[in-house]
């Protein structure tokens, strides 16, 4: 089974590997990771560099479709060549799924209008732009087309997806090497509860790796 | 703030990139992913290489460092070069991490005699192996010396970190970025929980991507 994950600069790298993690664990699972070109992709910061093996053109049929998300997601929406790619494959995908502002290069290729979907939070206003519809929830599934919210999202939308692929006991014990039983030390993840002092933190004041 | 992250063949990526994203947005954080020589380091099934920007001799005082595990952790923790640079860094850190069998390479530096420490589910013998007292524990902190279980179990230790690095409201502003409130489908990430069927689903059945 043929597993795309796309990868751009200014990717956020959690969005990608979150999902590889559990996907990649899929019995005949065949991850490629994709790009306009082959080679080299870092986070905003730098920091990190992924590879892709794979140009778009090479993988034109997987059957899953991951598309991560980013500061680099607002170009990467804006580029007919990622985008005409991703509405190309989502023609044939089994699953199209998103996470974080990959929604929006979802948005950008044309398959989420009049769909309800989700992004990070931040960017629920961008992707009603795409004429999607915004739902606050961590992973809609509307039919083929799966969007999950930000970042850490993707581990829960790639277990779900699991299960559909594979069967629950797969997913559970793709969940049980991950250890995947979270225990998060603040109960401070959601947009709904964030106080706006924190919300002004996040917009203004951290760094981006 | 210098964080060093270690990358080597037969990384599990979820290990590093957890923390990363988490530990990079620390306000003044400065991550370098350091490895034996700067390059690619690939997953053991080969599908995803990450970039090391820096030899491990051009990181050799980080304040924070962060070693992730994988099915390439017991060569690198059998490696002097490897065990030598984490021994030496680890003099001198004001954190030494691991993360899933990161902590055997940890343990191969000498740094866990009868030390409290965890790690993943499958590995804790081998953890005994090094000295260390294993604890099934999602994360164990003893003096500057943090573990934490299995693959996923890095996202909460980096936040307690980070809230330890820089106040309870830097960390709880990250975690509403990443969007960590955790949904997962099942109830399945506990090894203490899972039935023999599925723990052997583990120890032999799922793919390695």
């Amino acid at each position: 089974m043929e597993i795309a994950i796309l990868l751009f600069d200014g990717i956020t790298p959690l969005d990608a590997v979150g999902p590889f993690e559990v996907l990649g664990r899929l019995p005949g699972a065949e991850v490629k990771f994709v790009a306009k070109k082959p080679g080299e992709y870092r986070t905003t910061g730098g920091r990190l560099g992924l590879i892709a093996d794979y140009a778009l053109d090479r993988v034109p049929a997987p059957e899953i479709l991951v598309v991560p998300g980013g500061p680099g997601a607002d170009a990467a929406a804006a580029d007919a060549e990622i985008t005409g790619w991703v509405a190309a494959v989502h023609q044939n995908s089994r699953w199209t799924t998103s996470v974080c502002t990959g929604a929006l290069i979802l948005g950008g290729a044309g398959i989420l209008k009049g769909v309800q979907a989700t992004t990070h939070w931040r960017a629920m206003d961008d992707l009603a732009a795409f004429g999607a519809i915004p739902v606050r929830q961590r992973v809609v599934k509307r039919g083929r087309v799966i969007t999950a919210a930000g970042v850490s999202s993707g581990i829960d939308m790639a277990l779900g997806l699991a299960a559909d692929v594979a069967g629950e006991e797969v997913a559970k014990a793709i969940q049980l090497v991950l250890e995947y039983a979270p225990e998060p030390p603040f109960d401070a993840g959601r947009f709904a509860d964030a106080p706006a002092a924190r919300i002004e933190m996040v917009r203004s004041g951290l760094n981006r790796p």
